[in-house]
């Protein structure tokens, strides 16, 4: 499957080593397993422009299709990681662990678990992304916060990492730029729910940040890229997996995506519910997943005996204020204002708002989070290409639960807007996404469903 | 699926109708019909840019693998189509017939086909392709000939076709410009064989001739895009269909693909073949071919009662030389020029000959076209990507045929290079390619397999 090179009738003596790009593509169409060397040379040429995008987007559909093989896997993995730098281990020789999520819907539990596990004795590098299809990014959400930088250098990261113990940060230019570039495709070409390419993309990130454990918040549901349950298995074993052949320590915890997790949809809303997490309050589903998470990363950092006393500690450092406390001094170290003391905290707010209102008696039997998620894309608040600005302000602020009973006329949700438009469109969403019905249907998801480890 | 257009946090008043491109995308990913405003939307905004290739790569590798309903279809050829002009009837009022190959190795049908059905009173106005892949194109053969121009204005072409009655040119800028941007796309990406993708190219580009009557060669074996005889018969069905909705009536002739059809693989050794099959000469397969593909086009044109009338007309025609004349006054229309009382016609030749001989003796048991079609792409006779420029020099000249007993020794083929480099690429390929086996081995195709109208 490799070939000489070749120009135009006039062709130079030197005959290059390079491969048929739509031959590789075709063998990949067509379930063949490419060999190590045929994969790694279409991505390397990717790296060099010798691939385009148009050939590399149909590769991906391709594998969407086929699957990648273990070995195949492993190449991916192994040409995105050494596309750039890893990281030098910093942090004083504590622990270094972080966590990540497959993506979701109201998903802020990094803005809270951050802060909280560096109060447990963790240093933790976090490198986020931003929102992608109807998913939120952390990325959007921290910049919703006035003055607040996620594109800050590797040394200032470094630094932040031994004075606060956590930074937050978005892929650097020098991290996996090939996971960033077929990232950035997968979002606009319709590839990203493959359970291959988020296994690579995802563990590309996080080996290159030299850690010692890291905990994945594998999502289950609707809300969620992969929705089954069996999916969700498949690819935390996968990243348990890949983890596992490179000596890193991964613990993958499914949680619930069937509806949105917390009361809250849109970037600045999101921080806000956050913040109330951090002081110990906010909603409780919220609560638990950070807990659970925060529990397991302190087990992986090896500073809790057993994920009780991880849960417990949490809970404390939670109500103690601690956590809080550190995202503040994180918020500042990255250039960011809050005003704690000030209702809203400081941070921007929609110009106008609708309260939406049940127009029948019932119970709440779900709140579709793809709904929500994709409800925000033409308010401004998500995006359909990786390049687009985005409307910290807009969002849906949810006043009911999965099995609230509701009478006509109460209220169902707050549309936060840009304008009257967007609040009508929000309205039609709220209406999309809550299901009131006469009794309950399925019931909900359990928040934590199960945990993989090797 | 289509929202309201957005921009940024400043969005201006306007809201226009737009679909999601990755909502579209992951909608023909997960099997679903997409509704005629949906695919029309996203088609229409890849010709205007707001959808990009890689996104269209990324689609037309979901229709590989899902398909398209008929309705798809059928839309399909009707954005392709109606993207540009369509041809107005000349000609005097004799019937317009043209014919469509699906493509092959050392097919060199039409520059044959084309003036010996002008010969037979029809008018053939021919619009061709170039090569693609592992096959050849009838654009580049022409193009081998000195001076010969296929991209000539839509006026002349009319002028032409009035007074040669047959003319060759290309797909031109005005025609069906949505297909000649998805066919370069299509290319690179490994998204050819595609039944629904090649069925729209060829309809929207045969609907544009506003011609009377279609034949269509549909490839079979190792040596067609399509390999199947089930896949063919379905392309062909597919085609009579598409056709035959619009009021074109079509038929489909399978022709053996399984070894190359004549002796020679390359753009001016082709020529040089054609030449001697319009003086009346040339391989048997090839003289078969093109009377059975003569006749159906006379039939359909309505100038013989059946097709035993049109193969007899076309067998004097070629003997009685009417059809190399008209070839002749067609390749002077079309700035080119050839000298046929000269060895070689005037056609370029390759610096350097090397004949490559049989390293065992048997019989002839297979001449693989795939791997001849492929191995002109290194020697600079074919191209892996649309813009490439090709060198009409090289290729191969087949001195056995399937069934043929050689002893070790014996020459087998000769390569044409432009360097030595060449000569043993090619000798590689020749060895590859041909199979000398201890007896026959599967019996060849038929050269007609069978016929499907409507």
């Amino acid at each position: 499957m490799v070939v000489g090179g070749r120009g135009g009738p006039a062709k130079s003596g030197v005959m290059r080593t390079r491969v048929i790009p739509q031959q590789v593509i075709a063998r990949k169409r067509d379930g063949h397993a490419l060999s190590a060397h045929e994969l790694e040379g279409f991505l390397k040429d990717y790296l060099d422009g010798h691939v385009g995008d148009d050939q590399m987007a149909a590769f991906l559909m391709a594998v969407y299709f086929r699957g990648l093989g273990d070995e195949e896997l492993d190449v991916l993995v192994e040409v995105m990681l050494h596309s750039g730098r890893v990281l030098e281990r910093g942090g004083a020789g504590a622990p270094r662990v972080d966590k990540h999520s497959t993506g979701g819907v109201g998903d802020k539990v990094s803005l809270v678990l951050a802060p909280l596990a560096a109060e447990l004795g963790l240093v933790v590098p976090m490198m986020s992304g931003r929102g992608l299809g109807h998913t939120g990014g952390t990325l959007d959400k921290l910049e919703s916060i006035p003055g607040f930088r996620t594109d800050i250098s590797l040394t200032r990261f470094d630094r932040i990492l031994r004075e606060v113990r956590c930074a937050m940060i978005g892929q650097t230019e020098e991290i996996a730029p090939l996971d960033r570039r077929l990232y950035a495709l997968r979002d606009v070409t319709g590839t990203v729910p493959s359970l291959p390419l988020i296994t690579a993309s995802i563990m590309s990130k996080k080996l290159a940040e030299s850690l010692d454990g890291l905990v994945l918040d594998v999502k289950v549901g609707e809300g969620a890229f992969l929705s089954g349950i069996e999916e969700a298995r498949a690819l935390a074993r996968a990243m348990v997996g890949v983890g596992g052949a490179r000596g890193l320590s991964v613990t993958a915890v499914l949680t619930a995506m069937d509806r949105p997790l917390g009361r809250t949809v849109g970037n600045a809303l999101e921080v806000r519910e956050a913040l109330g997490c951090l002081a110990g309050g906010g909603p409780g589903d919220l609560r638990e997943v950070v807990t659970e998470l925060a529990a397991e990363m302190a087990l992986a950092g090896g500073v809790v005996a057993d994920l009780a006393e991880g849960r417990r500690r949490a809970w404390e450092v939670l109500a103690g204020g601690g956590a809080l406390e550190r995202f503040e001094r994180l918020v500042v170290a990255q250039g960011g204002s809050l005003t704690l003391s000030q209702a809203g905290y400081g941070l921007p707010a929609a110009p106008v708002t609708r309260v939406v209102a049940a127009n029948r008696e019932g119970v709440v039997a779900g709140i579709d989070p793809h709904a929500l998620g994709y409800g925000v894309i033409p308010m401004g608040g998500g995006r359909t290409r990786q390049d687009q600005d985005i409307d910290p302000r807009v969002g849906f602020e949810m006043l009911v639960a999965v099995g609230d009973l509701v009478s006509r006329g109460d209220p169902l949700a707050v549309v936060h807007g840009s304008s009257r438009d967007d609040l009508f469109i929000g309205a039609r969403v709220v209406h999309e996404a809550v299901t009131v019905a006469d009794g309950p249907e399925a019931a909900p998801l359990p928040l934590v469903l199960e945990r993989i480890t090797a």
